[in-house]
């Protein structure tokens, strides 16, 4: 028997589909000795373990329905817990018919560009943003519209003429991906009238808003900015929030929220991918939030990721060349450092000979072409004195460069 | 501010999508007093509650690994123990790259479809088939071409014919899905020289085939048949499996089997969808297997299985008119039941009436056509006495319309 032609049968998007950033750097993780300033893992040593093995008894308090499949919408009284702990930064407890449980945020952004996008349809991106959001967003066949940022994230300002430059060269364009805390990888935060006047902006050209907040909560000094949801009276916004980098990824529990009408579509096309969340790991995580837990949990990884940022900060100031360009994280799990005159495409090699792995400024950008000088540091996973060896051995391979 | 115009921004997938047959019954099941033979939900118990509740010990012995994201393909126990304990089925010990474990079966077939359809191509499918999988297959807007089955499944010996009338037609027709063990919702299970000639079939028009086997363990008698992919040596079926009936659905946790190529382009789009698995979960079904658990569970639930089944069938045989037909199914978890000159779509209203539901048998038709005068009925979730009380309110409604 002879194999099939799998190029004559695959779809174009198995054609065209390429291993993500952080796929492609997976093997330097488990090299022996690697310092990993790469992926965005939280730390384990902030795992709340004791917690959730108490946690794990509603499966065998409440088995019959925990083990079982549950509704596509997701498991209620997580819902519920979820609607209150995020009830500052969504602006107010939002109603069961409002959310969907989903398996992570990933899977959020996917189930949004099902149902607002086809193939050709235009995506509104951050100039460098989240590699797994772009992944997705190719997957789907969109085209890209990258929006200028600054230190303080998109200039809005500017959007409205690049939607009616977009529009007039035929680009269907739908929505507004944005990560508006902390970014990934810029670490800026957009500013509450900035916020206010992107809605308008989305107002005015019919767009709508996808919100990501993954890391709305890690936040190290200053107030919360409201998020744009809350500020929103239309229906415009989908929020998009995750368990992930709070408690732990391994549950992949996150949520959507957003006019009921577009989170009902979402969950009909959620039937046809996943059926439903786990509802093991969606019951331990509303569990969890029952018993109080996340209250003493939180302050608890904002102290550690802080002390984490400030010897990240500490050690670029000490080790790097004195054209480095960064802006400190008020929060997140991130460093967006610019080397004037070195592509860190090139850079990558030569830091993987010393040992030590990050994310190209190139894997943030949707064409390709912004961020060729830029890099993306993690701090969330490394132990603190490998932060510091970690940017010893970067200045070394960006002294090969220079 | 006013909300968004979603009918000119909404997909073409948004616009069309339908709920699913089950969840267009789902209002029904929590009328208190309704008897369900409508969802194939397992018996809660069976569920191994007391086990589980013990493996969930590695959330604290793994913590740093099982709390944390997992590698898009599958967590490595997970596969290994998977592929020993399906090697009967399997015909063989799978590789870990020939695996990928999936969130639930029903992410495997979606992804499937990512990896080998675009809109318009043509899938072949069993005349009547699983209401989930029709579901995954419009959002990917495929047409259906259906495949005449008998009580042993689908004939074989004229799929070549149906192929050719296809192709002529101009349809693209990549692959065909089929659920060879007690299918759903017919029952029947695909005799050996069939799949051998399937296979055949497949090769001579070049489509690869989707083996769907979420019932295959739960067998009442008789012994089991190779599955399709155990006698292909070429690398064109893919066979995906599932722990939720065997075990647990609330962990959702399944897998997929293929040639590495096609195995890696299907990891590659669930990256972009969730990332991974949720590692809690196929942490906790990996050690129960370790543990050797699922030997002592599985003649436990077939047990109980065959039981129920037996009382259906004397149910059915006491109440049901004299000229009902169905085949006894040795093993799954539905009759399929014929009653001459009923369309069940206008039985279920007056099965309602009498706090009885089913599954009406034109859910289960691709194009609404076949199988009109069938209803699914579901033993696995009822008790035993509510099966005997189900038949007889069910004949009660066929009464009125006889």
């Amino acid at each position: 028997m002879s194999a099939p032609r799998w190029e004559t049968l695959y779809s174009q998007l198995a054609l065209n589909i390429k291993p993500s950033a952080i796929r492609a750097l997976s093997k330097y993780f488990q090299k022996p000795g690697v310092i990993s300033f790469a992926n965005g893992n939280p730390d384990p040593v902030v795992f709340p373990v004791a917690e959730f093995a108490q946690v794990a008894e509603i499966l065998t308090t409440d088995a019959a329905v925990v083990l079982q499949y549950g509704g596509t919408e997701g498991y209620l009284p997580l819902k519920e817990r979820t609607a209150e702990w995020m009830s500052d930064l969504m602006g107010r407890v939002t109603k069961p018919q409002e959310m969907l449980i989903t398996t992570g945020s990933q899977q959020g952004l996917d189930l949004f560009a099902s149902v607002m996008t086809d193939p050709g349809d235009a995506v509104l991106v951050e100039e460098t943003s989240y590699p797994g959001a772009l992944h997705i967003l190719r997957n789907h066949a969109v085209s890209f519209v990258p929006l200028p940022c600054d230190t303080s994230g998109i200039r809005v300002d500017e959007v409205p003429a690049i939607i009616e430059k977009a529009r007039k060269e035929g680009k269907k364009v739908k929505f507004l991906y944005t990560i508006v805390n902390f970014q990934n990888p810029s670490g800026a935060t957009l500013p509450l009238e900035r916020r206010k006047a992107l809605l308008e902006v989305a107002q005015k050209y019919d767009i709508v808003l996808f919100e990501d907040d993954p890391y709305g909560r890690i936040r190290f000094e200053g107030a919360d900015v409201p998020s744009i949801f809350s500020l929103d009276t239309s229906g415009r916004v989908v929020y998009a929030g995750s368990y992930s980098k709070v408690l732990v990824p391994g549950c992949r529990v996150g949520w959507l929220v957003g006019a009921p009408g577009v989170i009902e579509k979402m969950m009909l096309v959620k039937q046809g991918t996943d059926l439903c969340t786990s509802t093991v790991t969606q019951a331990m995580v509303a569990e969890y939030c029952k018993r109080g837990h996340m209250q003493a949990h939180l302050p608890k990884i904002v102290r550690l990721y802080r002390e984490k940022r400030d010897a990240m900060g500490a050690a670029l100031q000490k080790y790097l060349p004195a054209d480095a360009e960064y802006a400190t994280p008020a929060g997140g799990f991130f460093y967006w450092v610019r080397v004037p005159g070195i592509d860190t495409s090139a850079l990558l090699p030569k830091a993987v000979e010393q040992d030590v792995v990050f994310v190209t400024g190139e894997s943030f950008s949707p064409d390709g072409t912004s961020g060729r000088d830029r890099m993306r540091l993690s701090f969330s996973f490394p132990k603190i004195d490998q932060i510091e060896e970690g940017a010893k051995r970067l200045a070394k391979a960006i002294a090969t460069l220079k």
